[in-house]
């Protein structure tokens, strides 16, 4: 991991606490890893990204180990990421985007929509991490439920996501602390 | 689905509460997935099993699809099943055992144990459901760990698990309400 820290020489504009770290070689599931890993060595949550079903078509053993010969990845449809933070359920799926001025909705399948409103009937914690022009925003899905309630739009502006969403800094150990905004906005 | 209802013919003995469905075909994780899926159906919880974890090798493209030529399965380090019921964090594994009198302690992995004293600290609710003898019964974190902690066996007694364990009596739709005993000793 190389982290550049860019500063501003000029120190009207500097800010230590709005330094820019920028994770070269890291995109943000690793970073988003790496937060969940620490939050678990540290003892503050228990949190984990789901393994990609798979469908398997064809399998073959060697050694007593089954080996597969052929497979294809499925859709989750549920969210990417859930577990436990403060004795609450927590549940979110992360996206980068390379648009710069909105989000196509088509990141986020039909399923995954149903998904997100039923676990906050039931009371969970359920958001998107999304990754618009380097910028790492929390929206709640409270709010992005309400877009896509209020919109026909096929994606979510940028000055909605700016609006509603919690900018998440880049920081280190963890690159992205994530659980401070749920935090702030949950807890 | 092949459904047998097994009357005993003396009434004395016979109970409408205690008809004993014998589910053919139908493993423990089929009832569970079945389960998981008609809670869902009603919307009364949304409890998933985890895909299993692959580690890919080898991959081609065939239409725009990635295909996996080469992969194998992992280790999950979690339980298989997560979800949210009724506003808690919920965390389970499902094992059978052809075993008679005792269940052993191999089919639960070190990490998964770490897991469960996790998830009970921070405040989830987190069993493993036992098929043994071909009665299920769903035995409490907290009773495995302590049984873990003052016994140096390979394998939980059958008796402890009598003792311990609470039935999850077979049914119909679905066809192991396993809901029904959370809410008895959890909620």
């Amino acid at each position: 991991m190389i982290i550049v820290v860019v500063k501003n020489s000029l120190s009207s504009t500097y800010n230590n606490k709005q330094m820019i770290y920028k994770n070269r070689g890291m995109d943000l599931e690793n970073m988003l890893n790496n937060a969940n890993k620490y939050y678990l060595d540290i003892d503050k949550a228990i949190i984990y990204k789901k393994p990609t079903p798979i469908g398997v078509v064809k399998v073959s053993y060697q050694d007593n180990h089954k080996i597969i010969n052929r497979g294809y990845f499925k859709e989750q449809s549920t969210l990417d990421y859930n577990g436990l933070y403060k004795g609450k359920y927590i549940d979110f799926e992360a996206k980068v985007t390379h648009n710069t001025t909105s989000f196509p909705l088509s990141n986020i399948h039909k399923h995954q929509i149903e998904h997100i409103k039923k676990v906050i009937a039931h009371g969970g914690i359920c958001f998107l991490i999304i990754m618009i022009n380097n910028i790492v925003y929390l929206l709640k899905g409270e709010d992005f439920i309400d877009y896509i309630n209020t919109t026909k739009r096929k994606s979510i502006a940028y000055t909605y996501i700016k609006e509603k969403g919690y900018e998440i800094k880049y920081g280190i150990n963890p690159d992205l602390d994530y659980l401070k905004i749920v935090d702030k906005i949950y807890l």
